[in-house]
């Protein structure tokens, strides 16, 4: 069976693996006092522009909770999509983190906030003074409908957020995708959730905090929830790899070509239901034998999600599209 | 430098190594849902003779306090050891993980709790009735002191916690430290935090439920908590390999060795303060130049800790123990 | 100035005042375990014709947080109308006292849930496994929007709950006004809270348990919010006093005729944007002088709340019409 | 039977229940912005000759929970006497509204913490850096032990709490009866549990801000917590009465004289195991028939709280006195 339900199916880069093996020698210090984890943070300033924290965990919804817990009191609202990951997948991790902070939900085409319609949200939470307090606005971006915002869609919500005196997380669980598709710009962001795991390592996943008054906080927080491993070199040894080379984007790039390859050979053979920006293609038609799709009810009947990955085949890719393009034809 | 600070300092086994890289092969289904997470359930299920279920985790922090709030109500006591890890390192994570459940802190020479004074407490605060509702014991073993309980005095603590209604967690940080040294009952215990990252892998523990009628709700925190990886087949694998051909207790006896090998050489040349039960030698004597050691100032002025590991050499034991003693004889 | 904004912003019913004086005389044990308290219990089991549990609480906002978090764990999902008050008004308080539980907001016209879409959204919420575990239903009778659900519509709302393996809770803050309208039926509800400050009393609600499954854990959390009375005669001898001589329904019926009245008098004068159930009146116009009455955006531009209450004299109620309909003539 | 197992056995003054009566009258705006809570909070500004804010709650152990929640992260260490009320009392309430934040116990004759162990306290912990994050210093007076701290005393813990940079919560659930016994200086206090119910309101205690940088997020977590009564006038009409024609002090005055004249009469007849400052004598020796007192059993073997309250009567005091002297010399 060929897999294209996730970018969470597949392993790991050769890279990656190198690098753990590397990180296995000696003895160092523990709970991310070590020198690996000093130039993971080294290299993400640099990537940034800025100087950053950085707080290696495992999951992205650690990331995503930890990060809008440090910036949300516990009466907060935390404004989102309303098909954003930190509603529909993490079983409550941000209301748990932030001791029952409120996620308010906004609609939006395309997976994507419109800021119209941000800035409304928080005007009403705003006035009803005994619903929540505004608090900050979480995005993701690739969007969890596989669209990616223009550095100019996101430097306008980002506006608002700040015009409403909001901070703003950033749900990166697919950043290196948005990030080759050309949404660059985090100048308005206070934390990212930098994933990684979808795009090549085992686990690791990484909290930039361009915020640094939000680290200290953020950094007791990290311990408690048990997110600090006593062997963090072998996380942070996974980052640095990530980080070097270009290894994130070059995954990413392919992982996103595959995409556009698949789109571009079925054409309207097969309706393609969201904007293909970064590495998915959702489309309404069952998977062929042979082949693995994700269920995606929530956009529509027979709604499937079709994930490419760092190490997705052209071959695959190529199979899949025939296969696909067969299967219809017979339905038809 | 010697490092003698801790387990986890060091690095993995290479059997650990080896594993994760040929977990990296092909697709599988991701958040536990893959065959190697279903054969360490079977693994775990044959070393403790019943049927069990497992959690795997990153961190004993997250092992303890996802485990304790899985048996203990929010308005719940838990009592323990005061030098108990729970209490003394991972920064109020039982109280956050149980929605603020109190623990009871019961002192206890050599790092053990002793029946009489279990019984005792549990009583006044059952008595109290307003100050928490006796909700579970939490156990660690080899104890945070180097000593190891035997399995009559495991038995006997878990005959108090169940004759009072209350369950039973048990910290095994250093389990396999403790189970080589002749502590392998587990009867009267309901969830075992298993440790494994001190004695060989990356960052792999794993929560063992014997008493599964608790599973349901721990899956549940479990994923909520952010300790599910989606790419769960890169912990299971550490794990599979760790319980394979003995790995665990090889690793664990070499290192209780080594230990032991230290006491024997340095004899009363220098204050051992603690017993040696398992991995780790308390002493009263700072390191010697080019050893690191760990500071332990509840153990009393000038106390050490010296840890040994899964991959600690001969040789470096014997040059600390020359360095120790001659260090004391030119204090002397 | 005339007061319309809320029945919160009136004094207390006489007997009310005469029952907290009678009350004072004595000694009486604390924390509940007095004569009243086991009363009003007795009292509410014959009103409600099964035997009950009761904890009495200063606000409607402990009385739903605390009854709702008593029947869902802290990743349960709650099902409710967009604008209930649990969701407007409670500043999180159910997302706090359930250690994070997630609301999930259902639309439905004149305040009301139709059971056709709660079925849907407890079924799109269970399949998705990972947003929240469908666990309970949270109504409000009379609803916020001033209607009142009838029996029927309540047992059909129930027997969702029910087939789903969901409990039932009824925000019953102004249940006297949705009873004197006919809707009685409580048989497929877990915890009712029990309003009476909008009715009378100085500031007890009580928290009415029907599903006595749930008393031993609400009692503890009830005392650990701090809703638990050390004087607790006091309050129980409101509640005594609000449910002896039918007060409790004399009180309602009398407010939910003044708001009748208002509604008869001024006819199709004025636009009235929600049917008139119990004793509010939403009109699309504003204040006339010398009157207050509550904004209410939520329902459109320019609609205000008028609530009537115990002691709303039928000359200010006739005041109100004619100013209501001079007003609207010199805008016309 | 003549009761003395405590102060909130009791009724309310006679002044308190005609303010409640007056408050009755007429509209006000409801959660808190009426005149009288305005009038409470400039009338506690005079008493402790500063501007303050104030939080009318219905108990005390809202009014500790909450004040400690404000000034305490959720990784917070709250250093306290073992014997503390937010300790033994309340259920954990403290650990619940700051979100697990961790007490640290600390052992003190009569009730009452000493500066040399509390700055070795907070130095233990700070030290550590994984136990907890020193946040502050929480103090009752009068004590749990019916003792005073001088000001002298309260000035030299608030002087190490300083120095540490801790913030001071100060438990004044009878705060009354140790300011009559000379407890006079609150400068070092951030915020004050004011308690007012065990001393002749129904149940109105109030939360006074000194250090009002901390008074939004308590707002606001005052509501949440389902502590803002919608009618707050009835509150604030006690507590107004209660601070008016110095009723505070007359009634704490009273209270505590009948507490030494207990004492004076009795003598070395029978033994009293505590100073008697305030209003609460501690005794050895069961109650004479005809008599209730509390059991005090973590004060040792038989011992027994007899408190005294504002209606306490002279007669009623001599003949527990000579009851108490009678049994004894039977006993002996």
């Amino acid at each position: 069976m060929k897999d294209f339900r996730s970018d969470n199916t597949l392993g790991a880069s050769p890279e990656i693996l190198d690098a753990i093996t590397r990180a296995s020698a000696g003895s160092m210090t523990s709970y991310g006092n070590d020198e690996i984890t000093a130039r993971v943070r080294k290299r993400c300033s640099e990537i940034f522009g800025r100087q950053v924290d950085v707080f290696p965990v495992l999951t992205g919804t650690a990331a995503n909770s930890l990060s809008i817990a440090a910036m949300t009191p516990l009466f907060g609202a935390v404004f989102c999509h309303e098909d954003a990951h930190i509603q529909r997948d993490e079983l409550g991790a941000v209301e748990f983190f932030s001791g029952g902070a409120k996620l308010i939900l906004i609609a939006g085409a395309v997976g994507k906030l419109h800021p119209g319609d941000l800035e409304r949200s928080i005007d009403e939470i705003r006035k009803s003074k005994k619903t929540a307090v505004p608090a900050c606005v979480s995005l993701t971006n690739a969007t969890e409908a596989g669209t990616v915002y223009t550095d100019d869609e996101i430097r306008a919500l980002c506006e608002v957020a700040r015009g409403n005196g909001l901070r703003v997380h950033l749900d990166g669980a697919r950043f290196a995708n948005a990030f080759v598709s050309g949404a660059t710009d985090i100048d308005g962001v206070d934390i990212l959730s930098f994933g990684a795991s979808k795009n090549g390592t085992l686990a690791g996943d990484v909290i930039v905090v361009f915020n640094r008054a939000l680290s200290e906080e953020l950094s007791l927080r990290w311990h408690r929830a048990g997110q600090r491993l006593s062997k963090m070199r072998f996380l942070s040894a996974q980052l640095e790899a990530y980080l070097t080379n270009d290894l994130w984007l070059r995954n990413a790039r392919h992982a996103n070509a595959m995409a556009r390859r698949l789109r571009d050979v079925i054409g309207e053979a097969v309706e393609i239901v969201r904007p293909v920006d970064a590495n998915i293609v959702f489309v309404r038609c069952p998977p062929p034998s042979g082949f693995l799709f994700g269920d995606w009810p929530i956009f529509g009947p027979d709604v499937y999600r079709i994930v490419m990955g760092f190490n997705t085949s052209e071959q695959d890719v190529d199979e899949l599209a025939q296969s696909l393009m067969r299967s219809r034809s017979i339905a038809t």
